[in-house]
Order: C-alpha cells, then sequence, then structure tokens
C-alpha cells in the first residue's frame, strides 16, 4: 500500500460520525461519504461532523455514482445491524475492488445465520481482491475475540461464560429506547413480540465466532428473547424517569448448546439501575481464568476504537470474507499515514 | 498440510516433558526427542514421559543425526531462556526446512536485544520456509500479547501498566531457589550481582514487543535489577522455611520510556507470602481499560496451553521470524490431527 490511505464512509448517523473523525483523527482521509438522509445529502461532511472547517466531500445518495469514481482504499459501512440491509452497499464496495469494515452485527461472524450468502460474499470478495470484515466492540471483541483469545492459554476448555453489564442511563436516548426504557412489562413485551425491542444483536454471530475457533460442533444455538429487567424505586436518566415496576433494560443471553449442556453462555445486561458496569469472561478449564474489565469498555468509544484499529490490518489482509478470529491480533493504531518521511503532527511524538 | 502433524521435542526438562505430553494428547506425533542429560540419552520418550508404554522414539543428544534423517513438521525447543543458547538448535532446526516454537524467553521478540541475530534467523528462515516463533505465558501472552490485544479497543493509549503477581510457595523448588527463597538480603544481592539470580526474563521483550504492535519509537527500555521481598514472619513453603527479615521471593520491573516518562510499566512479583495471585493490565487512554485475572494465570499449565494453541497457527503462517504480535489471534485447540476421516477418541466429541 502506497500514499495515504482513503477512504469512504456510508452512514452518518451517530457511530458514522464518530469513526469518520477517528479516520481523520489519524491522518488518513476520506475521499466519499454516503447517506440518504434528506439533511445530510449535499452538505459538506466537515459540517456533518462539526469540525469547523470543509473537508471539500459533499455526502451524497448515489453510492454507485460515487463508487464508480472515487479512488479508495476502504469503504467503513455503518448503516445496519443485519447483513441483507447492507448487501447492496457491500457488494458495490467489493465489485469496486475496495476493502470493507463494518459496524454491521450480523457480518461480525455471519456463517451461522447466512452460510450461503457468506459463501457469495467470500467468493465476490476474492474475485475482486476485496477484505471484508465486521465488528466492532460487541460483537467484534469483549463477547468473542476477547475470549477466543483468552482460551490461547488453555489446554483444556470445557466452558465459557461471557457477562457484559452497561449502565444504559449513560446512553444516548435513541440507545434507552431500544431497551425498552420506560415501558411497562406488558408493553416491553408485546415490542419484543412485534420485534420492535430485539435485545442485543450479535450474541448468536459471538457464539459461533468461539466455536468456530475452537473447533467446537455446537447442537445449536439459542437465543432467549430479550428479558424486562423492572426498576425497584423511581429512577431518573437524562432520557426519562422510570416508576417502579416500570422498565428499566434489559437482559439478553444465548447458549452454544454441546454435549446437551451450554458450553457457551452469553449474557448482555443493560439497565439504568446498574450499580457497577463490568465484562467479565470466566473460561472453565486448564487452566481456568477468570477475568473482568471493571468498569467495563465504554460501547460507542470502544466500537470506534476497534473499527479504525482493524484499519491497517484489513488492508494487509488477503482478499475475502475474514472474521476477527482470522486476523492478526488488534492492537491500537496511532497513525494511520503511511510511513517514511512525514511532517510531525504537534504533540503525536511525545 | 497433510497427514498428521509430526514434531520434534528439544529439552525434556519439566516444561519440555509437558510439552510433549500435551502435543501427544491432542493426537500429534513425537517423532524425534533430543537431550543430553546422561540419565536420558537412550531412554523410550514414553518412558521418560511416565506414559506406561513405549513411544519407539529413543531420546538423543545428537540433533544432527536426528534431524537429517526424521521427517517433521515442527521442533519444539524447551531448552533455554537466551537466544544464544538455543541459536545452534534453532539454525539447525531452520536448515533443515521445518517451523519452530519456542519457550526461549528472549525469541519471544528478539528484536530489541539481539536486532542483528534477529534479521538473521528471519532471513535464514525465508531462505529454508521455515516459521520460528518464541512464547509462552510469559513473555508471549500475559504481559504482552493480551495488552496489546486490549489497546485493540482504544482511540489512544497513553500509558500501560502489566503487573503479574504469583505465589511462588506453590511453586517447584527449581524455581523457589530461582527466586532466591530463603536467602539474607546481602546474599541476594550478592547473586543478583553475580547474575545468578536474574528475576523473570522477558519483560525488555514484553516491552519492545508492545511498543513495536503500537508503532511507538521508545526512548529506551529500562530493567531494574530484581528487589527482595522479605518475609515479615516465618513462611513455610514444601521447599524451605523462611525466617522473618529473609527473602520471600522478588520483584522484577521494567520501564517503556517514552517522552521521557514510563509509557509502558510491567512489574513482576513472585514471593511464598502473596495472599492473592493476580494478572492485571491498566491501559490509560480512550477508553481506560482496567483487566484483571483474579488468581493469575497459572504458568506452567498456561506455558503448554499457549505453545501447543500456537502450533496450527504457525504451521499455517508465512516463513520468517514472527512474534505473537503477528500471527491470527490465538486460540485453543482441542485436537491437532487432520480434519476428515478420523477415529473418535473417547469423550472428545462430547
Amino acid at each position: 500500500m502506497e500514499g495515504e490511505i482513503k477512504a469512504i464512509i456510508f452512514g452518518l448517523g451517530e457511530m458514522g460520525k464518530r469513526i469518520a473523525k477517528g479516520v481523520l483523527e489519524k491522518g488518513a482521509s476520506i475521499v466519499g461519504a454516503v447517506d440518504v438522509a434528506e439533511g445530510l445529502v449535499g452538505k459538506d461532511l466537515g459540517e456533518v461532523l462539526g469540525l469547523g472547517r470543509t473537508l471539500g466531500v459533499r455526502v451524497t445518495g448515489d453510492a454507485w455514482g460515487l463508487l464508480s469514481k472515487a479512488e479508495a482504499d476502504l469503504a467503513i459501512i455503518a448503516t445496519a445491524s443485519h447483513l441483507e440491509a447492507i448487501r447492496p452497499q457491500l457488494e458495490l464496495c467489493i465489485r469496486a475492488g475496495i476493502d470493507v469494515i463494518s459496524t454491521c452485527e450480523e457480518l461480525a461472524y455471519p456463517h451461522h445465520k447466512h452460510p450461503e450468502l457468506s459463501r457469495e460474499i467470500d467468493e465476490l470478495a476474492r474475485r475482486h481482491g476485496a477484505t471484508v470484515l465486521g465488528t466492532g466492540i460487541n460483537p467484534g471483541f469483549l463477547m468473542d475475540a476477547l475470549p477466543i483469545m483468552l482460551t490461547g492459554a488453555c489446554q483444556r476448555v470445557e466452558g465459557i461464560k461471557v457477562v457484559r453489564v452497561m449502565d444504559s442511563s449513560k446512553r444516548r436516548p435513541s440507545y434507552q429506547r431500544k431497551i425498552g426504557t420506560g415501558l411497562s412489562p406488558e408493553e416491553f413485551r408485546r415490542m419484543v413480540d412485534g420485534k420492535e425491542i430485539t435485545g442485543h444483536v450479535g450474541l448468536a454471530e459471538s457464539i459461533a465466532m468461539i466455536a468456530s475457533a475452537l473447533g467446537w460442533k455446537l447442537d445449536g444455538i439459542v437465543e432467549f428473547p430479550p428479558e424486562p429487567i423492572l426498576a425497584e424505586r423511581e429512577l431518573r436518566t437524562p432520557y426519562a424517569t422510570v416508576g417502579p415496576g416500570r422498565v428499566a433494560g434489559l437482559r439478553s443471553a444465548a447458549h452454544g448448546i454441546r454435549g446437551g449442556r451450554p458450553a457457551i453462555a452469553l449474557e448482555f445486561v443493560s439497565h439504568a439501575a446498574v450499580e457497577e458496569e463490568y465484562d467479565s469472561i470466566s473460561i472453565e478449564g486448564v487452566p481456568r481464568i477468570c477475568e473482568r474489565i471493571a468498569g467495563g469498555v465504554h460501547g460507542d468509544l470502544g466500537t470506534v476504537g476497534v473499527i479504525v484499529n482493524m484499519i491497517p490490518k484489513v488492508l494487509a489482509a488477503e482478499p475475502g470474507l475474514v472474521t476477527m478470529k482470522d486476523l492478526p491480533l488488534p492492537s491500537a493504531v496511532e497513525d494511520l499515514r503511511p510511513p517514511g518521511p512525514r511532517t510531525p503532527r504537534a504533540g503525536s511524538l511525545q
């Protein structure tokens, strides 16, 4: 790879904007921005990101037009959680021969839910010399890549349990709404039945990635419907006041069944009454490993971190559909500019 | 790679024997065993490992003779901590075109202390199509690969602190002797001056690996001489009774200096009065990450785990001298036998 990294960003929602800023801060350039929202199309990306300067890149709704003329190394797709939803954008990028990193939860390990489509994407990517990775803090890191990494010290693994506990009261209103904050238990269940509340998307993907890394053939993956966690007392969040007995948040769980028992158990808990945030991984095996990140890892900050940090690994990888378990060890990237003669940025060499 | 994995083991000390057993348990075969100890040469490996059966492999002191006729995929070198000490064995294996994994601490990241020799090994390995990796639980995993992995979720990293605290009273007598257990403070310092007590070997290697993964240019790496930790009360271990004021163990520390401050600080503590074992990693950055493995990871079990688990990754890697940061995410291996028609082992499919 020569010269500076040129990226295209798909999706300028909250995450897309944060990722775009993260990419720019590390010295890569953004040569195209795609979003169909009326208030965004035609605006300069610098303005959309609130940078106080223009970047000479106008947001466009016409991805095809952009990709047929822009020269880019990489597309970052931050638009949707489900694979079918990003498929047109994904295939467009692949056919243009550029690598893709996406926050799409299902793309983090698509082989379980979409085996046929995964094969097609892989073949298409190989044919066009593109590498495709779905990642983020979760799925992509905390509940799959990190437990996989920890098993690397084990002679034998019998079971893995991963728990992520997040205080939702600190999160954006849109997030709190997504987990049903403030609803009555009945409203919550109705919205779960109607798929309006889905709980955390990615548990099945994380389980399938772990099983694949360990060479485990599972009997199956069971995803439990999200369960409401009710407020025991009145809770005040920036988004809502939750009365006692109403929904403070939810618990999502999924099991990877092996030999009739839940050999991989993942639990995602997020509500407004969490007293201590944490991410924990317990591995039953030889040796036993009990790992815990006190305070947890901030979801939005971590997702931007993972996406940006994986850029050099994806650009260096062989073409095809890859997942976090296939790439070299993740690591923080300080500078996305090519090595060689460069202008030092203030502070960067401190 | 076709057929079963054939390995040669160099060094049948405690670690070498444990690794050999680990390799056999996972269905690989050992086609040669090298050790020069008088009591071992000529014995069947099965007898040396206490398997209660012979393996048809006699321990030999003649590595050259063995390598000139044995057909192997991989050599595991578990003989010494310093690179110069394993160099003859390493070069012999490379010239025979077989991959190498070694517990040699300096090989975990040899580029800092031995830049010239590292280049030579890398070139030789590329020329002969061999991949060479130094690894183990530490260096190789807990104090380098794992912190590197965790930075993968960070947008910015300002500092990394890693602490490993081990209860030495549970360890082998040879280990307790190595850390000075039972000595007077004066005897301890004399043995440190005489390099008879070295503390943990690998801190500088771990720091250099982390810095390289982060793209950090360090001002330098400072290794502090090991400091004695004195017993405050009488301590009884299976190896010794340690009177008050005498040495219960030691603390090894090293700093990676960047911008005049210890941006990477590693501390290894091992003594007979440890109340709680743990491995902790703190990353100052965005987001901040405070990770801790309660109870720590058992050193001997973990080293066997890491060595055996990296076998498939090393066999699949491009030739050359590699380190843990270059290879795909570590993961536990249940079975080293090639996929395809196989005889199920009892229990392995449970």
